[in-house]
């Protein structure tokens, strides 16, 4: 810890702990503690619990990306399995951890989306965000004719990210990762097979 | 609220400040204080927090219950098209409240999965009671010809609900109700197209 500094070492244990017990039942003092920073450097690095909160959105953010980055870019591999890899990248994840905690994204766009305009407006740009990660890849697919024309990528990501949020907060109830392999079967296994597409979406961009 | 008695009273009230605010941040005293009940009578109808917790749960479950057997049983209406309505209607109430508080179910398995065994199995049960509902529905469809006959209606009824957990998740930050309408236009107007073997008007609106 002695080379990190003050405000990343409260944005990692602050992502730690937050994933887990979410935002307003985790204190201040908890993370300093964890983080070993003293309390009065808080408000040196953060104006606010809030501003905290929405610097630490942007570390969880940071975190998908590389994560994306680095499993989505092999050009080497078809664009819909380097997709498929990278959600089951995170099933392993699940797997690993007793399908615990969930998606922090998901969990705070629940917890905080009635409660902070500024949340919700920074938690719906992650997941712009992340729909533009696969929208990419879903066009790399289109361009290549690994899917058929009339797919909507934009719509089809949208809806891709949405079920998988859903499919965490069933995981947490199952406490295994069935919901997680539906998901993957469904989307990877009928709804992309080019075969098993009817028609997705009223238009293509 | 004099010819209802204090259980269902504290039940009702604690519906609806449990759906806004979360199981962990609602207090037995605001509930009492909001049902108009004395705080000796808790325990007289319940033995602890998580006991009206899980009563409370067969609560949101009756609710669903008695709104899927209104909106899903008339048979002069083609299967498909009465689980359209179905969630239709659930877009409709979302409309009329801003977007806000989202599917307590949904809520409760992120917020207590992690916490609590007995909510969790018990979540868990709704969460196949809703399947069995919609699976019911979508083995009329395949009955009558509407829906290819290798669709496995359980997996089928999983991922419906499971990605409408995830569209209600996403509609909490971007506060419309695009999410929803992206659902059902991907489960109806795509994964559950009609293959129009047996013409039964199910795709007619």
């Amino acid at each position: 810890m002695a080379c990190k500094d003050g405000r990343s070492a409260i944005l990692e244990k602050g992502a730690q702990i937050i994933h887990r017990k979410g935002f307003n039942h985790s204190g201040i003092q908890e993370i300093l503690d964890a983080a070993g920073v003293p309390k009065g450097s808080f408000y040196h690095y953060f104006k606010s619990k809030e501003d905290f909160g929405l610097n630490l959105l942007d570390h969880y953010a940071t975190y998908f990306i590389s994560r994306a980055e680095s499993q989505m870019k092999d050009k080497k591999v078809p664009p819909i399995k380097r997709l498929k890899d990278f959600f089951e990248g995170f099933r392993f994840f699940f797997e690993s951890n007793g399908c615990e905690l969930g998606c922090p994204i998901g969990n705070l766009s629940q917890e905080m989306g009635d409660l902070s305009p500024a949340f919700r407006k920074r938690l719906e740009e992650i997941f712009l965000m992340m729909r533009s990660r696969i929208a990419g890849v879903l066009n790399e697919a289109l361009r290549g004719g690994d899917l058929p024309g009339s797919l909507n990528a934009n719509e089809m990501a949208d809806f891709i990210v949405n079920s998988w949020e859903g499919a965490i907060v069933r995981m947490k109830v199952q406490k295994n990762t069935e919901a997680l392999q539906l998901f993957d079967r469904m989307i990877f296994d009928s709804i992309l097979k080019p075969t098993a597409i009817h028609n997705t979406g009223a238009d293509s961009e």
